[in-house]
């Protein structure tokens, strides 16, 4: 595996409870991080990338998405909810081969390295096309099959996870794996139950939909015969949980969420595209719940951009909070990163630029140039990161040491092609 | 003046109440538009402008914004609102020279061509200066000096106006004048009267701050002795009025200003970076009241990027209509083209692309390529102008049949050295 050094950059690093941004050298070898220091001299086995003009931060890290619903983008606007789940995604969803699966799935990932993400975390179906393109293009990622029983499939469900987790690959350390029960308005007792065996049985976290929007807090009365909240305590109490959205928490769930073992993907964007207000990740992380980011599929969150994610994620806190404290660029910074790997499970691999960890880097362009004029003058480069700063600034995408995009040149890639392919998908 | 023929594009077009996007070729004559037909023939008198793979839009406009305040992005992050005007604003503000203001100036309008907008309503002092700015860069404003008398110089300020307005040139029709008292908690009685006169005797529109914080309510009540509808409506009743802002605005408010000459400059950026929580714009647009987009000065609003303004104005109503039908892209897109013409009293000359109008026009461009991936599949193109756009995506900015940008290239201008200039302001 090659040796990489990363030159002359300003690299940004947690330090005493803050975001630093310092000039630094990085060495990678064997696809981890081993140096961090002012000055390390170049050589011949390096391969050198100079990070000159560059932030050079740890990759981001997406914790929630659904790989595969890139065909959806923009097909939401201006149509209700019904209207778009009847008429444009389910008849779509009915008809997706494996070959649709795989090239909707490439597009997601170029997207993703392309804006910066390193690390995804799925919740689909038809996971073996998934994972054969996480594998194709390098990213780190998460997989599951999502678990239901709206159609009385269970025991199928079940099957096709544990046949889909049996056949990983050992030492294939980029891919992890999540049981997913789709949410509690959508799993019976008896899925509930079958995914919290599965996750105890393999020793994998739960990845549910919780509480994303109001009209689930009666479905779930209805179908469990009590709160949420219980039902979630019930199940899942003593197994790492990925809550993905989290935005109808009341004193009660916050008091129960702060006993168990989870964290919330905060999707912002879909959040809002969906008309489900807005999440109170300021109170939340007050509390102490881990808050990490997400983008939740194109077809409610727009794109897999994750610092989209993170502008809007600390906007819209101000659209509750009047004239009160809440959460700045830093958290988001963090939510993007750190807490992220801490959410799937993975911070002793990942989420910030230290020696031991792995390197999943990413550098982001802020040359003084026509391109970024609406960063400067910079005062403070940790907010101009949130909020002058997209996804198409990033020039440089590592993963594990494996340069996946360098000077926004993804090789290997027909990006042309791989548009192609996904249109052809919806026409 | 050179003659422009604008070919090959999806130009987008506002008819029978909807926007469409059609293939249409685009000639400009003396800086107005005089044809859009499917094929117009090239002939060597005209610039050729090859708009393959983009989409032709009206240029924006920016209803709302400080063009010097460039100096201050990202100084405010993580300090309350008292010391980031007492410690940052207020004491280089003190010590601006007129020549920081011009480069100050500078730098915002570089931005704003770069980011497709072609029309900015200012707001801010030392006005000459950013006239100069305006008259180098051949951009369209709308210029004042603003009016407040907290420091009892009343009578200095309405003479700096009036020798503003009075030493305009004739014939400099991409120049508009308003008259901007501050604000109704900043301006006594007699200010707002001193305005109003101006306004009425030279025939221009006021350009106000009006109800943005919660905390103007009683400053308003305690000045004037009356609640703020009740003040804008003694002083500037059958003036036509811009309120910038309008966050706070209540059931007894919107009734009153529906019989009023006005319309909201809505900022939501800086609304929510403020913390003054999220303007209920799907509803004032209902009623009936006129809503354009504006950016405010950076130092909250981040930058002047029009597209990340439509896109957050969007989204944040979805932060308080829960489960409702709200403003879409559709609505996003009038806002910051044709609403914003109506509001700043230009509409019979720009806002949209259509015969007779000047050409204000923008090419945006959707090649299927890397740095556009987040648009495709590209199942509506309206939304996708306003979810995964930035201005960045703009290529060519023309104002009035003047071509500022072509290619991301702005003539004669040395951007590094503009920003050079601006940091050193804020050194």
């Amino acid at each position: 595996m090659e040796k990489i050094l990363i030159k002359n950059g300003k690299v940004l690093l947690f330090e005493n409870n803050d975001v630093i941004i310092k000039n630094r050298d990085i060495l990678v070898e064997e696809g981890k991080i081993t140096k961090i220091e002012e000055k390390i001299p170049n050589s011949p086995e390096y391969h050198l990338i100079d990070a000159q003009n560059q932030i050079v931060m740890p990759g981001l890290i997406n914790t929630h998405a659904h790989i595969p619903m890139s065909i959806f983008r923009e097909t939401s606007e201006g149509v209700s909810l019904n209207e778009w789940l009847n008429n444009r995604i389910w008849p779509i969803e009915d008809r997706l081969t494996k070959q649709d699966i795989y090239n909707a799935s490439m597009l997601s990932l170029i997207e993703m390295i392309s804006t910066g993400t390193t690390c995804i975390n799925d919740h689909y179906f038809m996971s073996e096309q998934i994972r054969e393109a996480v594998r194709k293009l390098k990213v780190r990622a998460v997989l599951t099959r999502v678990i239901m029983d709206v159609d009385n499939n269970l025991q199928e469900r079940i099957d096709e996870f544990k046949s889909f987790y049996e056949t990983r690959l050992p030492d294939e350390d980029l891919i992890t794996y999540s049981v997913a029960p789709h949410g509690l308005y959508t799993c019976t007792d008896k899925a509930l139950q079958a995914s919290a065996n599965l996750a105890r049985q393999y020793n994998l976290p739960i990845h549910i939909h919780f509480l994303e929007s109001i009209d689930e807090i009666d479905d779930i009365k209805k179908l469990h015969g009590k709160r949420a909240i219980e039902v979630l305590k019930q199940y899942f109490n003593g197994i790492h949980t990925v809550l993905a959205h989290g935005v109808k928490l009341d004193d009660e769930d916050i008091k129960v969420l702060k006993t168990m073992d989870c964290g919330i993907a905060h999707n912002p964007i879909s959040n809002l595209r969906l008309g489900c207000k807005i999440a109170d990740t300021t109170r939340y992380l007050q509390e102490g719940i881990n808050v990490a980011l997400g983008t939740d599929g194109q077809g409610s969150g727009s794109n897999l951009d994750m610092f989209e994610a993170m502008r809007i994620a600390c906007l819209i806190q101000g659209g509750i909070h009047e004239n009160e404290a809440r959460i700045t660029a830093k958290e988001a910074i963090y939510m993007a990163t750190i807490n992220g790997a801490k959410l799937l499970g993975l911070n002793t691999k990942i989420g910030s630029i230290e020696v031991g960890k792995d390197a999943d880097i990413i550098l982001v362009d802020i040359t003084k140039n026509l391109d970024n004029i609406i960063m400067y003058p910079n005062s403070n480069e940790v907010a101009n990161l949130v909020y002058n700063t997209t996804g198409r600034n990033v020039t440089t995408t590592i993963v594990k040491g494996n340069v996946l995009m360098e000077n926004r040149i993804i090789k290997g890639v027909d990006v042309n092609e791989i548009i192609k392919s996904a249109e052809n998908i919806i026409k």
